[in-house]
């Protein structure tokens, strides 16, 4: 287990650290039997043990290392003298960064995100399916939440499509160990967080995975949890602190008889974090609650648990190359901590990103998470990407409603009208749907015209655009709409045999190749437009079943014009005059059709129609 | 008209004026035939005449006064020197202010307002009904929207039942001249901004209104207009410049067939204030667009139109000592000329308040109109109170939706709790209703228990309440909800001859009468109350179909329970403990019953439980 391995102590976490970091400091975890009674000691350049820590538990202990700036990487004993005499020495590593911090650029406004539940894309090494070691042994095609057997090698496999298809990113849904006895495949039940899930594949190919894409201009994205673990991870056997997660004294004293009567879940308001009326009662429950019986909620008041998920982040960033990191449930975890979490990381990675999950619909929980926002609280996040809920929202409503003055695209107008309320809208990721949400193609009715509107307004927003594989192939959840089994389907030609092959196009229907065909143009030119990834933005109100968005920079515009009229209309183009298009070439970005804008435009039926100024 | 008359010529505006003002400039506004071919000249110690503009039409002059901090009230002449010769001797009048400018102190959250359509309050003066010297020459009370007769009198003449009831501020609607052909019994359709409706009474009764109000501890709320006038404003016939209301030209083009078709209406689209991304076009037509075909609308980017606007509204509030201003369609004037309007008039009256109707469940755009908000736009509107159209609409959804973890009562908690965005949540108007809108008892479908809790929830906020006459004896329009003539249904007992009388009782049905006294209760405990008026605000998520809002000043808390439970239930106070109330008699508000906070509390029925600590 790890790069080290744990030759002698049963864990020393960080499985290693790097020299070269702004914070010259490193706390190592150590679980041994009775390890509290021995004192370590450490003789290499540069490194100090600043203080030693015992915990409630005999079998930790908390070392601070303080590295100088002039420590050079090498590999080095750590001593741990016994009182009877006995010593254990351990080795452990500091490496040199592989590249400067400046070299870590997250994702921004210029990416699109593929989001992918790996269990379910592609089963790359059918070798790793089953492990005997893990509590869930089996794997099931034909249960919804069973293991499926896809793996980090289906997705390195697959990374031709992904980059084919136009996008620059990949966010796998967590990959790490989750030892839980069932619907482990989500992985969001973490049981050690220095551990590869054996059954997505080895620490290796994770770090080969990172390097493939990153020469295709692919992004890594990390999906992380610092509110919870899984009920098994290994801490929850012998807990180091009394306070290490939250209400422990209730989990040890019904640990025996654990289910969902005697766990403390979180009440899920939300708000509390920001209502200036909130009781404490309710932030307490809303914070220290645990998501569901089986994920323990982690304590991040504890120093040393605060310590611990901002070292193993770093270390992640570090050992794999990531280009940014997905914190899940952010509004759980202790506020204060998530800030200092976030801040930290971009103290030694400036052009990282990360991105918050919070589910709301309300911009102002949104805009209160995004870095510099002017809280009233004074509240600073550090996080540069929260997630548009909202927006998603407003484009399902907007497009499934009937158009009216009040109904209808104005939806997606009054909701992109809302940015003014915001630091700065195109750090935000806007999406269709993702791994907790019914499929777009679902949300609409599995109307592919509406879909592919969405589709392409999410793309040529002022935002961060993910989609969730599957998107570009209409899957769907229609028979069992928001059933989360469904909802991470198989990837058609994920599996051997499988009857279809979305990686070929082979045994798919009309409709599917249409719309991968469509997703492919909209990204691949977006992947290169200046005007989408940081262009101004003008809209006009929606009128007549018409709503226009521009998006500009210096020598390109692109017109999204979103029809719902089924019948043929003509398009007034007057009203847009102060865009200043009048008489210029464009075309169509999807038939590659050109004409001069002028006065007027044919529309002859319902959908979205992207042009462009380029040529 | 007016309190000088004019003598010789046609109109001089404002009226009159005072000395004592901290800004020293004065506008006048003269209007003859071609007295442009004049030249204006004042002597009296002080006022210096600075400027003499002329107008586009030669039928006006606006002359511009320098009044001295030295300058004594009086009488003297403005002589217009025409080039033959000839001489006309204006008179005009300073007078001395009748109390400090601190003195005039605005509504705030220490207030509960009482909102009256003044037609349909109460008619006090039968001769005034019908006035042959104006385009709507009858009365109609079977005609939802003719006049009824209502008028100043009527208001005056129940000032005690107000008072009674427990309210400490008045908002008729709009009492200026409406000489408009129909409809004119709203108000908001001004043909004379410095003279009160004939059919309303006179200037002298306004007067004598506000100070019988003032006696009574009543403020009087005057409600304005700046966005737009009547058609038949009497400016209209002559404007003095080409862009003194907006769209001009194509008004004067079409004005011998106006209708709705070559109006230019307002698109309504009231964001394009606020949205970076808007587009000069529908932001243009939003604020210039007239608001309905019979409503021009006034251009305040003339700088004439501008001071015009301004005086006006300085003149009604030390002529007639107001106790706030109620300003109508606040988005929809240019914005700038909104905050410099405010500005001047808080300038002028530091402890003035005025409230602004935006019409926006959003929270995000009545945050944007409140004084001190930290735009990004750099906006600073100067405005004290907004109107809480969000949290009225979540009252409502949160009473009439089914109980559960995101509908029912959380609706209010989480509207609420949006608090954290605004920078004075207890400056923003919250009402049940108003004159535009279905009635809260139809609104809730006519379920009593709900409006009491509706009611009960709005006077304990941290917010200034407003009320609609008649919503304290159940008054609705749910014959055809939401139509503008039934909401502004006559007040029972405001006419001679009615059948019940809701200002003694007599004939209003036992629902009617014990809602009467519910709300007297509320209101009038409310009025000393300093827990509500600006007590610390705690409350607890909604859980079981309860929903605990606590209100805490230094020696006094208001606890308002809102149960949703029709069968009984027993409330566990545990979850209380932080506010601290354990082992304190508490008393019921409506009852008087007393008992000791404890443990728990029988609930017996569905309902609003009003306690508090003070004896």
């Amino acid at each position: 287990m790890g790069m080290l391995g744990h030759a002698q102590l049963e864990r020393v976490e960080p499985l290693n650290w790097w020299v070269g970091f702004n914070n010259p400091q490193l706390q190592l975890l150590v679980k041994h039997p009775n390890i509290s009674e021995a004192m370590p000691s450490i003789l290499y350049k540069g490194v100090t043990v600043k203080k030693v820590h015992k915990a409630d538990s005999p079998n930790y202990l908390f070392i601070d290392l303080e590295i100088d700036k002039t420590t050079k990487a090498g590999t080095f004993d750590i001593v741990f003298k016994f009182k009877n005499g006995n010593e254990i020495k351990q080795p452990y590593q500091f490496k040199a960064r592989p590249k400067s911090a400046e070299n870590y650029v997250g994702f921004n406004s210029s990416d699109a995100i593929y989001l992918i539940t790996p269990d379910r894309f592609a089963n790359g090494d059918a070798s790793n399916d089953v492990n005997q070691d893990l509590l869930e042994k089996t794997i099931d095609r034909t249960n919804d939440y069973a293991r499926h057997g896809g793996d980090i090698k289906g997705i390195t496999n697959h990374l031709n499509y992904i980059e084919d298809l136009g996008f620059t990113a990949i966010w796998p849904c967590p990959l790490l160990t989750n030892d839980m006895p069932q619907s482990s495949y989500h992985g969001y039940a973490m049981t050690d967080f220095y551990e590869i899930d054996p059954r997505f594949g080895t620490l290796t190919e994770y770090i080969e995975l990172s390097h493939a894409a990153q020469k295709k201009g692919i992004k890594l994205i990390m999906d992380q949890v610092a509110n919870h673990c899984g009920l098994e991870h290994w801490w929850m056997k012998d807990l180091p602190f009394k306070d290490w997660v939250n209400y422990q004294k209730n989990y040890e004293d019904n640990k025996a008889n654990w289910n969902d009567k005697v766990t403390i879940t979180s009440n899920h308001r939300r708000t509390t974090n920001q209502d200036r009326y909130a009781s404490k009662n309710d932030h307490e429950e809303m914070v220290n609650g645990w998501f569901v019986p089986g994920m323990p909620d982690l304590n991040q008041r504890n120093p040393f648990m605060a310590k611990y998920i901002i070292q193993n982040s770093i270390w992640w960033i570090e050992i794999a190359g990531l280009g940014g990191i997905r914190q899940d449930t952010y509004p759980y975890p202790d506020k204060d901590f998530m800030s200092q979490w976030a801040g930290a990381i971009m103290n030694e990675y400036p052009k990282f990103s990360i991105v918050g999950e919070e589910w709301s619909t309300n911009p102002l929980l949104i805009g209160y998470w995004q870095k510099d926002a002017n809280n009233k609280d004074g509240y600073q996040s550090n996080l540069k990407s929260p997630m548009d809920f909202a927006m998603q929202n407003q484009i399902v409503n907007g497009l499934n409603e009937r158009e009216s003055w009040d109904t209808g695209l104005v939806k997606m107008y009054d909701g992109l009208a809302n940015d003014f309320h915001y630091t700065a809208p195109k750090d935000i990721m806007i999406f269709p749907d993702n791994h907790d949400m019914s499929r777009i193609f679902t949300q609409l009715k599995e109307d592919v015209v509406n879909t592919k509107m969405a589709l392409a307004y999410i793309l040529t927003l002022p935002r961060i655009p993910q989609i969730y594989y599957g998107t570009e192939i209409l899957m769907n959840d229609t028979a069992k709409p928001g059933d989360h089994g469904l909802i991470r389907t198989d990837f058609p030609g994920g599996w051997e045999g499988d009857d279809a092959n979305a990686f070929t196009g082979e045994g798919l229907n009309e409709a599917q190749k249409d719309m991968q065909s469509f997703v492919k143009k909209v990204l691949n030119y977006r992947k290169t437009s200046k005007a989408i990834h940081e262009g101004k933005t003008i809209h006009f109100a929606p009128k007549e079943g018409v709503y226009v968005l521009f998006r500009m920079a210096e020598n390109e515009t692109v017109v999204h014009i979103i029809n719902k009229n089924e019948t043929p209309i003509k398009l007034d183009l007057k009203r847009f005059e102060e865009v200043g298009l009048g008489g210029k070439m464009v075309k169509n970005i999807i038939s590659s059709e050109q004409f001069i804008w002028e006065d007027s435009i044919a529309i002859n039926s319902k959908g979205s129609i992207l042009l462009t100024t380029k040529k």
